[in-house]
């Protein structure tokens, strides 16, 4: 995978000199020494016309919500609570009265999840992106990585998977207190925000975890919204669900909440020793899972 | 001024609620609290295909290099050590295998400044763009801000102004020792990088300290890459220079070095009380300067 081969390549040739960086790259965020009780935590995630939204389709209010939410998710991810962001958007020049649609969409999910906005930039660019930075804090005791679970933990996810393209893309609200109440019931063993599809994400933290996964296809909350050729489907693949999947050790699994507020919590399967990603269907049958859409298991 | 309105707007609409933050939009970098010594500097800055660069003319190699180095010349303008990089690149699929050409010129000026490169993302995107957010430290008595000078305080600039387009937009090397070096001697009551331009850029340190500026042409330190037909000109209005403004009171100027390295550090002029912005000629006559090129002078 193309992915994959960046990522290799970029672990090996950025590798930090500093022991104040405990996660490089390889993890929803950064992880670096803050002060005695927290580790900063520093990402960046872009949305770019064409790729992330369209204007046709989204409105500028949308794609700012968008731009910042896919970031405080990568802090909820961690555990952690965001605190700063930086906004740096490219527009064409005729078009650069947009920035305050897009700043109203920022500000809003920013208030909710009190982000402070601190600096940006606006750049002339042919084609409008928004790049958002973002900086929190966790307490050294919650981190949560995606690499420390172990053989046999049990995998959940929180809210409803798939079809997020028609509507949740642009109106999710990450799970950063979700994240909150889980770590303080039972610490998950690893964790990682649902951006590119159950299939995908899942098996990013496995592989990070060095297990494979075995999930059980009729356990999977598939949303509403999913695609009703094939709603599984859909759950797996489509993607920017922005939902929390997590591992817990069997033997702390009861303390995981059923529910949160409005957002179920829903086991979906195990992590395994053999490193194989599996879907098993009700009936006893199974299916390999890839990565991708276009390598349709079934 | 478009850029002032929009950078009047951004100030009204993102007010910091965490006591924690020293500076938000406005200065070269944000300043937040970091630990007891040190404030954490946080600052984002894009390089776009068309706009800052264009691959005709420039490798991906110098690419690479500017996109973190605009970066660093923002944290050495407040005095600050870069710590922390994260990069975030948008390019046409077909032209992926880009990433490792560009990284090489990140990497190489990462390693020149200690920057640990931490994070990143690889998205699609119809132009090539490269998003570098970066975090440093400053030791609290050493920060510098652009808007703490006075009037009567006399501006120096270091190195060489005019013509950066022809090649060191692509090679400069930020004043990170030449700030310390400097604030060791004396510290500046304010400074600035360079980037727009010294006409536009000493109007935002003088405008941010509540000053105007008078300076005096001949005492430009003029680049032999400035264009031939009007020195000054180009020294006042090409930008991407890179190079560090500041203010010094007079009663400590005599500490401000002249020379550091090969680096010539040079008294152009002073702030005023009077709100305007001043070019005095050796003949004693006097022109207005405009922010930006098309406003010509002469």
């Amino acid at each position: 995978m193309e992915e994959e081969k960046i990522i290799r390549w970029l672990k090996e040739h950025c590798v930090p000199e500093r022991n104040e960086v405990k996660t490089g790259i390889g993890d929803d965020t950064a992880v670096v020494e803050y002060d005695r009780e927290n580790y900063l935590l520093l990402t960046t995630d872009v949305v770019v016309d064409g790729v992330h939204f369209t204007t046709k389709t989204a409105s500028l209010y949308q794609i700012g919500w968008k731009a910042l939410g896919v970031n405080i998710s990568d802090i909820a991810a961690m555990g952690g609570e965001p605190l700063y962001g930086l906004v740096s958007m490219g527009m064409q020049k005729a078009k650069a009265r947009f920035y305050r649609g897009i700043y109203k969409g920022i500000l809003d999910i920013a208030r909710m999840f009190r982000v402070d906005i601190i600096g940006g930039n606006l750049s002339r660019s042919d084609v409008l992106f928004v790049n958002i930075f973002l900086a929190g804090k966790v307490k050294k005791e919650d981190i949560v990585l995606r690499s420390t679970a172990r053989p046999g933990d049990l995998l959940f996810v929180s809210g409803t998977l798939g079809g997020a393209q028609k509507r949740k893309q642009f109106s999710f609200i990450p799970r950063v207190n979700e994240a909150k109440i889980i770590i303080r019931k039972t610490k998950p063993s690893a964790m990682i925000d649902l951006s590119d599809g159950l299939a995908s994400d899942a098996r990013k933290l496995a592989e990070a975890s060095g297990c494979g996964f075995e999930i059980e296809a009729w356990k999977i909350p598939v949303s509403v919204d999913a695609s009703r050729k094939n709603r599984i489907f859909s759950a797996l693949y489509d993607g920017e669900d922005y939902e929390l999947l997590f591992a817990v050790p069997p033997d702390t699994a009861k303390f995981v909440p059923e529910k949160i507020g409005d957002v179920r919590i829903t086991k979906i399967g195990k992590l395994t020793e053999k490193k194989t990603f599996v879907l098993k269907n009700k009936d006893g049958s199974k299916n390999k899972i890839f990565k991708e859409k276009f390598r349709h298991f079934s």
